[in-house]
């Protein structure tokens, strides 16, 4: 905070600040305005019925960014040390609010007017402040009249935070808390995948391995030309999964363009078709996965890929298997042995449309190694991160067009 | 059914038929096998409370084939007219099943053996069928061993299916069937991504005009400028919306790249900011949308390029509006009226993420105009197809993926 | 159909009607309305180019249910054989129709008028019709005035059917349809409760068994104590689950009151903390959650109930698993068959909660008992149906609530 | 922290305390284990490149509390300033821990052994630690062997908390946290039915009104007889909707049993019956639900009850309307000011099934009154939570289940 801040301001903030989490994100919207901070006093409470308070410098280079921000933070309970007064300008258009509005929170808020704390009737959020006399109420945009006068700028503006007890009663329940929901599908989900892209191709640069692990939709969503692409171009060094996407993964390369059910055409993939059990028998005829590429009986998709490629992979049963095929571990606790034999050496691991198998890698796997998790089903990337999996990424999106766009990015040629 | 049909055979079934819509299925896979029908006696019973009865023959180019189809029709309970004696063959290696083996159904099956009807023991799915003695029950793959019994193909087999009453009786709620959701997440979206950009360019190209219904997940999923690109190369002629979608695309070009919350960055979009109402004030000062543009205040985003490119858009308001801009119609009856107007030559209507001006845009479309439904919450795609847009394709995928693939296929420099 | 019907009319429909389950709908439709079928003629299409035609005559009560029956109908192109004329009233007071108004389709329809057919222009759905002069167009409910002539009942009002081509090519995509989609969260769910709880008593008369699968959600929403309450009122002989159901009411017994994550302050359930894998190790040491009944470290919860109520379970593990307790099959094809053991005598399967051992116990019941899943979850219900179970029962509903109320039908002195 | 506690220790942590929110949780985490704290120390970054350092005194009634609380604070890197050495004790049974012993976090991790730091090979959550000769690493409980050291307690055992930079690069996006997220399907519902009740009781005690905002889905899961009997009980003093759900309650009342499509039989609510549309048309014909009311056309629903008990509603219209109802406000913002009018002297809201209508109340209550939001769909309650609306408290339930349990708590003779 030196010489070339254009505007500075001082504010306050008292409450229970250590265990609500309010000050991590007052710093962060500092920092989203484009602002910069300084924490010049903090009375910590020592126990937890003591209340803390923090006083907290402010700078940006705009005055406007300073003004914007001060009306932000207000939603915290956070004002200024020294609120002075209230600006006040005349609404010139109907309908239509001063560039400068002040924009309020739905908290109890103050105006200072003639050196008096007047209290805002009816709050209410996105609205200005109208000042009537010696009277405040908040007006919506479309309501307001060419002449009325509006407070402007966040000066002689204070929020009165309501209190939040912290006790151990029934009440806590009433305590919940979601405003930091972070597994979104309102997400630049085009740019994630380029950072994914970018995250992976670092990884391989630094001579670290990539861990995938996988569920069956990757082969449902038609995505297994995409996979088998980048299973070719190095990008998939080990994979986890179940018996259930190695076993649709060989029924389409065996079946899946000689009979009617077709991806090719777009339709859905029935359940209850012999073919997959068919497609089991076969390997199990064949001895193991490797042996029926060698034999000649599997000459596609995703196993193939990564047999011809020579990249190991773990098939952990399930019961709800059928089969299974030969390569797959019926006992668990073996299977989850031979996981962890494959972490060696991983960098970066890339969970897609499994719960049951993310969730049991999230379980052995160090929290240095950082991970994404991809499904369209909020709740399984939810459920990782409850789990403990802290260094996890989430995504919701759509596996067929996550696993496109990603070779696209990393595979030079494909189509 | 011709000469050159290398297989053929009789299948019939009985009951209620007309009702149940368990022909069309059977139908449907005969073609997905790849095989062929002709319906040679159809006996319909009369009133509801009469069972129908069916004979179909049934001819394909491969024996084996048809001798699948015929185990996956038992699972309606279609069998052969003759079934013929089952062909029982040793297994030869244990945990694996003689190729042609008989794949069960869990329906109620008996076997032909030495001229006797035997009853399977322990219908359960995706088995064998082992024959001892005179006995026969089903056996899991893993559980077979060298020397075993095994009925082969769907020759003796015949499978005896449930009985339905149809009556209106408490019972009824038991009658729920929902095999046959299509909804699904498990498609091959790149496929039909291919498809829908391929109708779109056919209907440009037969001169009449593509509709959009959209909602603000366009903005918050960073495909912006995917959507930009599509009304720049003509393929958007008319878009439907609400103020939201307005809003947060104006606020986006306003505040997107001044300020810490930002699209490029990959970062949540921040609610409660004041971004948003900032935005609407200011196109409320201006007048309308088309005046920012001109007047130079608005200077990029979806809304920007509609206006530039002088393509009509009606945006119709909702209770949970701040603002609204100006061009929002705040009357609903009057915004139905104005979307309406905006039908005529329109031969291909778009919706993606919203549920609310798709269901308004679903109940004024004739059926002859077919609509694609976009979202990534399957029941926007459902609650459509409900309430009677019956032309209507749901696709349940990523909204920022969906668009970004959709401007590489039908824009040529699209990056 | 006989002499004490009030109004009857023969219609007929033309089309693919054997492939596309249309009839189905249309009978159900007559029955939902109150009214009765005879199919008096029925030319079935022998290939699957071939159209289909059907005459079917209608008879009601209520001249009143024929009429809106027969609008209803033309949703699918059914048609009187003798449309008549159409009856045409003035509209009496603004915005209001006549009584028994014709409601509209979306789909091209055409009106008798002057023994001529006019179309219809701009097709809407749940508008009434407008004859102006020789033309007829769609008007809303809202735009109509006093004096407005308006077409009234169904008589002289034919729909046309849309072509339905049905043929192996890359439009079969278009074909998706979701109209009955059975699957919903809109059901009234109290009475399916009473439904099911009526259903189980009568199963227990029977003398058969009831059969649970349940996952660890049952534990988490707080209705283990209305599971425990249903094990000791013996309305659960056999439990199918995976070590997280044990291990988590086990954990809840152990330290569920004596430490702060308490069900019952209505807290979330803390994932990461060590309470499980200390439950587990206490399990372990004991030797088996028998042992551990017995040797007073175990006193509560599901598991302790089914223990003392000498009622057996099967855990079968998955690859997610911690410890696992001494009960979990670690190998899932020993666990598949330990299930298999238990399914005899079972004749009513009631699965909460979990997708995993829903989907493995379906897999090896047989058809012929049936089974309820109930689950938040839509897709866990639709997967379910989705892999064959077609005897299944879906409920979306909570668990937590749903296991109360059943408690509440089935178990006296439930408080 | 007084005299009478059995065990003490003191603690530390450094890192951006401040901008992450950490130091909540580890405060929280010490309450949920019965155990008291005092900050001793707090020395805070100034700016946000800075780190922060806290000491807390940690104080219990049980030692092992004590133990298990300083297990769990490592995962947070929380660490005792005094850390003392390792207790290792040597494993008695095969596949079983000592009963202390140190269950592992996936963080790097450090022992201490004679006199030497030594980490922990391959971190995993939820194993032992095993001492093999001057070497640590985690081992799974299943692999354990008799005789194994194994490390008990928490002394001697220090995480290493992994670097968290703060700084706005396109890294930013790897950032997510969502282990705090709250909405959740898995909480007692039961119990929070029970403290709503309590809540509402309450609210009308002190004389405030009961506001509640509804969708259609009362109606279509059978719950309005539930909505019915606390209209009647004088839960519901004022009741915001759209058109839909009035729409849907007239015409169940009006339709429900004289046709097919039946509440009663626990059939699906069908959609594009005409019956909604002419429902419509009749209440227009009456002049407005309370004239129908009054001329006996109406005689049963939540409206029906509403009107006879004298209670007030708001119904705003939506683009995706039909008709609509004559009390329904076509203009939206006409309808907010009604709403606003309707806020004065509301204790308490109660907001089930219906996205739109709840954001909007939620857009103009102030924060001070608070409000439960109850839907299966979990999207609903995070948006109303995301967009400010910081006061609610979310439910992710059934909501006919809900309502039902909600009667029988409030209503005294509720069948």
């Amino acid at each position: 905070m030196g010489g070339n801040a254009a505007a500075t301001e001082t504010v306050e903030i008292s409450g229970h600040l250590m265990d609500s989490g309010v000050l991590a994100r007052v710093l962060d919207d500092v920092l989203d305005y484009g602002c910069d901070y300084v924490i010049e006093k903090f009375d910590v409470g020592r126990t937890h019925d003591d209340e803390s308070y923090a006083r907290i410098g402010l700078s940006a280079h705009e005055p406007s960014s300073l003004q914007r921000l001060l009306m932000r933070l207000q939603a915290y309970g956070v004002n200024p040390v020294d609120p002075g007064v209230a600006v006040i300008r005349a609404v010139e258009q109907d309908g239509v609010f001063p560039d400068d509005f002040y924009s309020t929170t739905n908290l109890e808020t103050v105006v200072r007017l003639d050196g008096q704390w007047v209290p805002v009737e009816h709050p209410e959020m996105d609205c200005g402040l109208l000042v009537e006399g010696s009277r405040v109420r908040t007006i919506p945009m479309s309501d307001v009249k060419k002449g009325d006068k509006i407070v402007c700028s966040a000066g002689g503006v204070k929020v009165v935070l309501p209190m939040r007890p912290h006790s151990a009663t029934v009440d806590d329940a009433w305590h919940f808390e979601f405003m930091n929901s972070d597994v979104s599908t309102e997400k630049p989900q085009a740019l994630l995948v380029r950072q994914i892209a970018e995250r992976m191709r670092e990884v391989k640069a630094e001579g670290e391995k990539l861990l995938w692990v996988a569920g069956p939709a990757v082969v449902h969503t038609g995505a297994a030309p995409a996979m088998v692409a980048l299973v070719q171009a190095g990008y998939v060094d080990v994979l986890f999964a179940g018996n259930a996407l190695a076993v649709h993964d060989i029924e389409a390369a065996m079946f899946g363009t000689s009979l009617g059910v077709d991806l090719s055409k777009g339709r859905g993939v029935e359940h209850g078709h012999e073919h997959h059990i068919r497609a089991i028998n076969t390997v199990r005829k064949a001895g193991s996965i490797a042996a029926a590429v060698e034999s000649g009986v599997l000459t596609g998709g995703v196993m193939h890929a990564l047999v011809t490629a020579r990249k190991p992979f773990v098939l952990v049963g399930s019961v709800r298997d059928d089969g299974p095929l030969p390569d797959v571990y019926a006992n668990v606790i073996d299977g989850q042995r031979a996981m962890r034999e494959h972490l060696r050496g991983v960098g970066f691991a890339v969970m897609v449309a499994t719960m049951l198998h993310s969730i049991a890698t999230g379980n052995i796997l160090p929290a240095s190694i950082p991970l994404v998790c991809v499904d369209i089903n909020p709740a399984t990337v939810t459920k990782l991160a409850d789990r403990g999996s802290a260094q996890a990424m989430g995504i919701v999106t759509d596996i067929g067009l996550f696993l496109e766009q990603l070779a696209h990015q990393l595979v030079p040629d494909y189509a």
